[in-house]
């Protein structure tokens, strides 16, 4: 709890942190020895004097633990190292998963974590665990997907916990969009009583921050917004509904439309055979940031839609700031940025209460798995890893039976 | 808290209520000591040994204590009287105030409560407030509305501050569907981890509870589910966004199809000049759960068209249980309950995760005014009404001031 007062202020004082945590003084005192002594927490010099003595600020020592994220995803995955902090300090990506087995693709993400840790060359004794950041739904206490994307091998397949068997790291589960939510709090570019973040890579998802605490509902299954109806004449989605948002946005859409206007097609050098479209709609966010009309065009109508997913997420949710973030909006932030703002500020239910500012990711493409190591710092494992610990030596023991227990 | 915990299990020893409420035992013996002293619990007969002396078993005292619901609605309005546990003691209902100016309406409301209190007997001391459940979106701090509904001059009106000062009463202002959500929960029909009730009246709302507590967002100004966008191509809303639920489902949607259907308009004798939507649309309802092959038709897609909102609502809260009520789902409730039902199990998109059960609201057409007075029963108000008051004459004091300060 300590720890996460500090975290919040980035640097504080001993006297602010007892005001803030409503912890006496001299347990304060106590608490910051101790974590002084395990190397968690250093003094970082003297804030203004208010009369009396400058006071000492403390802050994270960010070098003290460190945090795996993994945005696990069909087209592409990324892998950051995080300090204490969240700030990222080593990065990889590498195409996706969407055609291997699960066997193979689990693999492959462990061998990249491997071989990221081994650049960085971070002590493997200091990394608290791994947050895989992945579409749902999903049975997060187990660490099982729920779905049969890509294939239907993957429905069951326990993804986290073989994750963790191979690393020998605890691993959690958790959703990608919720995920980037809560690192955009965690890295304080937004802290506001409530916010929602639309999160687009191959498909569309969403996450909800409630008083610096993820909306979980019944399941953490919520906040599926690429599959709600928009369309109550459309065709049939994978999900089950129908006339679902996601089918009028997202990268395969905009790539049919682009493959439709045949010039903007044949210019792209799009192919309908391609299986990597979060490559193939890159080409055309690209497009259209730099100007070309056409591009453009199809860019502002997925904008448009995803200002329907912003203003149903807004009348639902009662928010007042909407974060823009994933790969597939990394591109064209602008153009979307813009145009939802403008849908928001028209036809929210609520915007006579309070406007709704909607902004871009502090993580772009990383947010997610910025967001998975996030959770990993967050999180009762990392709490109870922190609590615990006498040395560091000890962290990455018994990862199997701690990947059971968490949350 | 602890009259809470002696709230939800109906009856409890205190010994059941030291483990629950993690209060010492000699302290329950002293709080419980003081609430019987002011009448507000009572001893109720013994629970089954388990071993030794049988434990005296406690309950709330359902007179020491009452709360006024009030649904403030265009068509009709209801005013109940419910006891210390939330149970509807009285009950009125008159024609809404769609028509006249708010000085008139509130002046309308206030003399029928006036009533009700009169003929129900209650000693006004002992009554602790009045909960105002009416639409969005509102104000909830200031008890003003934010919109223009039904005319112009309701927008910026101190609704709430005004019947506090006729009746001297402390009034709460709070959203229809929500009370409607919550009243649910206190009544003991649902309680699960996360439910949604959808609730019609002239229009569609909804509300959702979590972990025994409404969602309240930025400013208590969610869950509008009757203003999300379910046609990309619809006409425009009255609230500024366009191809809304409300205007395919709702009253006014069905009447007019009604219309439209010219043999069954005639036969239920329904003339497009009606303002009573409410009741033309009852009618319809009526008829169709009498088994009327036209009315039945027409229910039918509005029903599908709310199961299109509970899967939407699902998909996003990840809720368990729909509630169905208000007014308008009360005439026709078990063909809405088998329609939603039907598209909530084939379309949402967590449904592999757990189920999400369809019900109908225990209190019916009542459920917002019931909802309402259990808000008053819930809130700070209360709490603070029976930690300080000595006796019960001083409850209706300072009226203004207390509603200046409520929640």
């Amino acid at each position: 709890m300590v720890l996460n007062h500090i975290r919040a202020a980035r640097t504080i004082s001993r006297i602010e942190l007892a005001a803030e945590s409503g912890v006496t003084p001299a347990t304060i005192t106590q608490v910051v020895r101790e974590l002084m002594d395990h190397g968690l927490v250093v003094e970082v010099g003297r804030g203004a004097s208010t009369g009396g003595k400058p006071r000492t600020l403390l802050q994270l020592n960010p070098r003290a633990r460190y945090a795996v994220g993994v945005l696990f995803e069909r087209n592409t995955c990324v892998v950051v190292l995080v300090d204490l902090t969240g700030r990222p300090v080593a990065r990889t990506s590498f195409p996706g998963t969407a055609t291997l087995p699960p066997g193979q693709g689990v693999a492959l993400v462990a061998s990249r974590v491997n071989a990221l840790l081994d650049t960085a060359g971070v002590d493997r004794g200091k990394v608290l665990g791994v947050g895989l950041a992945t579409y749902g739904p999903q049975d997060r206490r187990a660490g099982v997907l729920l779905t049969h994307q890509p294939t239907p091998e993957w429905f069951g397949y326990p993804v986290a916990p073989r994750l963790s068997e191979i690393l020998g790291l605890p691993v959690l589960l958790d959703n990608d969009a919720a995920a980037a939510a809560i690192g955009e709090y965690w890295l304080g570019a937004v802290d506001t009583p409530a916010f929602g973040c639309i999160y687009m890579a191959s498909g569309i998802g969403g996450g909800v921050v409630v008083d610096g605490e993820l909306y979980r509902g019944s399941s953490s299954n919520g906040v599926e917004i690429g599959h709600i109806t928009v369309d109550l004449d459309g065709g049939p989605c994978g999900c089950g509904n129908y006339g679902c948002l996601g089918n009028y946005a997202d990268p395969t859409a905009v790539i049919k439309q682009a493959l439709e206007a045949s010039p903007l097609g044949a210019r792209l050098g799009l192919d309908p055979g391609d299986t990597d479209v979060m490559a193939a709609f890159g080409r055309i966010a690209t497009a259209a940031q730099a100007g070309d009309p056409a591009a453009r065009t199809l860019i502002e109508r997925s904008a448009r839609h995803l200002g329907t997913a912003a203003v149903t997420m807004t009348s639902l949710f009662d928010l007042d700031t909407i974060v823009l973030a994933g790969p597939s909006l990394a591109a064209a932030g602008p153009i979307y940025q813009s145009v939802v703002q403008e849908e928001v500020r028209r036809r929210t239910f609520a915007r006579r209460a309070h406007p709704v500012r909607v902004v871009t990711s502090v993580s772009g493409s990383d947010a997610a798995a910025v967001g998975g190591a996030v959770l990993v710092l967050q999180g009762e494992l990392a709490v109870l890893e922190l609590a615990s610990t006498a040395g560091p030596a000890e962290s990455a023991g018994e990862p199997a039976e701690r990947a059971g227990h968490r949350r």
